[in-house]
């Protein structure tokens, strides 16, 4: 399983023979399928599927595989996106001043729970450049007031320019980003510290304390322009009682936070997310 | 163990001395204690506990028991309640058209997994007029519409007097009681098919499906005149994948509705619930 | 949605172009896939997979599919199953003396969460008759000793023909089957009691109450000669704590039980396990 | 809440008037109690309870708690410890080469998540001697044979009481204590990588995934000297499938052991745990 692999994410309006079409491209090419799973929407009439092969004795040149792939794909209408496994994408991590996010996904990285290589962390807050140091990471402190928001976020897509990054992920930033930014940079992921859509904005672990819920939780998805209302890629809970203060909860919570944003980032990384409308299909 | 009970369920303003001296009121009249929990709201200033304690060898008379405690809790400006464990509530049971939780409620009765008697069904449909019969209990079908609603709702409140009804449980009863109800009959746990706050009101299964959700729930609470925001009893969740079309939450709701239900409904006979402000201390 | 399917659960050696082959025999038949999903075992070296396409418009008559595909298995050394979704199914209920999973799989099967019928329960009891005759189901009091076992089991076996029986339950059937009974009749489902492996055997909540457990759990399993090692279709666990004594652990279980045991039978019916040495793989 | 306060854990044989008796203890003196539980084992005849309150305005000096405490405690036969919040305990972690547990348990105690301080990290492995050396913890490699097991254990004993270390944690510590090890330094807790009883031993995901289970655990508990077999503190578990191979069975139980052990750690450190028999009462 060390060789490396080409993974097809597809989405198109249902048909007959799209599996049939899909897999006959592969091995009539030599390709040894090693995961293959489909969904079908039924209300919206579409068909989604993701499929991973083994590059060995895979007859197409890597260059020739998309091209080749389109012509199969132009008339099924379909959207679809194509990955090697050996492409090592890179994370920009955005913080604010917790460090529980950062410090999993650090060493998650270096436990190779996750492919991936972090150059950049970006902070509106100086504190934890310290954590940066100690694992050797560019650290950029870039303050944001409601003035200097615009051109600041202009620094930040430079930055990410500058590092070739690929996937920004937001390990409790505690800033908004313009739809501006979005436009220009969509590839975010956020990590919202409740279970979504309940307690949408700031102070979720205090609104729940407040409202005597007997189960708090973490969600992690894409950001769109929409505060809060990206297409989830993951969630899960932690049961609390009485006894748990607001400071429990937000305890309590970091547990949840750092390994439901890790699950999302994994699995965004394997290329097992398939966005539609405002939904994901995870091909687990 | 099988000897009965009584449990003083005490909420008063903090201060030095309460556990002693409500541990001594029962000790001195001969109490031997078989459960006390307490829990301190710091934020409200607020003491709450749950004392029981077995009658046999008990000193006090049952109908000493309130007055004499009235003494030691009038100083404390303490609020509480004495109940006693061979007390058998009697339950109102409101349902609409589905059967699950009626089903579940009734199944637990007669497995003892609490105790109460059922002698009443009310419902807004005829439908399930056929369980009732085939477990021997008073079906009455109150059909409302917006006009006669008011009407409705006194037939009702003079149906929970006729069969000296203690606490109704809406166990999918898909009207909602107005305040006047609810002033008139306070004891009233409802359980609401979502992770509550997120879906309050109509089709929160529908909602969730729309908002693509990883995890569902439902949560069992005391009815206020605020829909879906009275105090919370208990929730439960699950996992849901985007394989699972809205009629799949529904199908997996139920199971969680019934148990989440049955465990709110069983805690609040076992006199296990204080409610204090709009939260819930479960004194499991 | 409604259109019958085909289902076909097929497992083989692992090599390319399965999901070509298997895809093309359908498309080429014109049958649209509706669920397609694989796994490969890369240690045993073996390619499983399930695939359910719509019969509607499918050219092949439903008796030549089985002899159609077996042109196409045979070559790749497959074994596989051939299901079609309109087959009703028969089940017999097995039970002592507890009703929870018997109430609840009648329930189920009434509410149409599976597609099945029940026309039997035997038992080696005759406490639940009354159960049995409240839905209209033939009862059959089967006592087991250990001098009348084999006649005893030469007697269900023939109630099992009978009644044209494809699947037993055993809803907490607190006897042994001999290895020549599952040899005759092999398609039995079994909910026991305990997280498995842990707790084999009788009196699971008592050892586990004895070991101090925090968490208690219940196993669905197909039957084989092996006391409560055969193949783990579904599994699920409930948090307990000191306070919970014997009888709390055997309440709280009765809920995993029943939906543990709930959940194997319906993914049973709808051909979504697939048995392979000891273990399952489960399409969801 | 800032206040230093005292806690008693006591267990003695149950008796009418215990409550009162201890709280009298502590009202008389000036004490406001600010946690109080008790349990009553009736099996047992036994009765166990946690109680804490403010030092503050506490008439009694410190160190006459114990011997007033003393006075109450002998007649009622009661076994008692005496804690108080803001005694440091010193903790060695003890591991092997894997880190996951060792990092989050540094993070945890940085986070002020516990209170107490790690000044020792003892490994039979030099691994992990690095992120010693990140933190500023004294490490010392103390490598394991059959041969040496006694005089390193020699050694060991030493290194605890040079540093003067009060708990031992195993965070994936992969050698067995010895039983003289343990009875002379009884303060151990443990985290092993199963849901035990299940997967008793070494290689417990292996085996798990041999067995085909479709949820794993983690279980931390006590050390004694009979294998796997003290009391249990905490247990969870996560849901794994057949698409789990051990290395994704070992990457999910990494965020169950460090959860898992982090919640026992703690506990233990707010004096929460009650060990009786072969048993815990978690006093959350």
């Amino acid at each position: 399983m060390t060789s490396p692999t080409a993974t097809l994410l597809i989405s198109c309006p249902d048909q007959r023979g799209l599996v049939a079409k899909i897999a006959n491209f592969i091995y009539a090419n030599g390709g040894n399928i090693i995961h293959a799973d489909q969904h079908t929407d039924f209300a919206a009439g579409l068909f989604l599927t993701r499929i991973e092969w083994q590059l060995d004795e895979f007859n197409l040149p890597r260059d020739l595989i998309a091209p080749a792939f389109n012509a199969i794909a132009q008339p099924l209408q379909a959207k679809w996106e194509l990955h090697f496994s050996d492409t090592v994408r890179r994370i920009a991590i955005w913080v604010s001043r917790q460090d529980h996010c950062l410090f999993d996904l650090i060493w998650r990285q270096r436990a190779k729970e996750f492919t991936a290589e972090i150059p950049l962390i970006i902070s509106n807050h100086p504190d934890l450049k310290v954590v940066a140091e100690q694992f050797g990471i560019e650290y950029y402190h870039v303050p944001i007031t409601r003035e200097n928001k615009q051109e600041q976020e202009a620094k930040q897509l430079e930055l990410l320019q500058q590092y070739k990054i690929d996937l920004v992920v937001l390990a409790k930033y505690m800033q908004i980003l313009s739809g501006e930014f979005i436009a220009k940079f969509p590839q975010v992921i956020n990590i919202h510290h409740s279970f979504l859509p309940a307690f949408v904005g700031a102070n979720p672990y205090h609104k729940a304390f407040e409202r005597g819920v007997k189960i708090i939780g973490a969600t992690s998805h894409y950001v769109t322009d929409n505060l809060d209302a990206g297409p989830i890629i993951e969630q899960d809970v932690a049961r609390v009682s009485h006894r748990d203060e607001v400071e429990d909860l937000i305890r309590k919570g970091k547990d949840l936070e750092r390994v439901v944003l890790a699950r999302a980032v994994r699995l965004h990384l394997q290329n097992r997310v398939l966005v539609y409308g405002n939904r994901t299909v995870v091909f687990e």
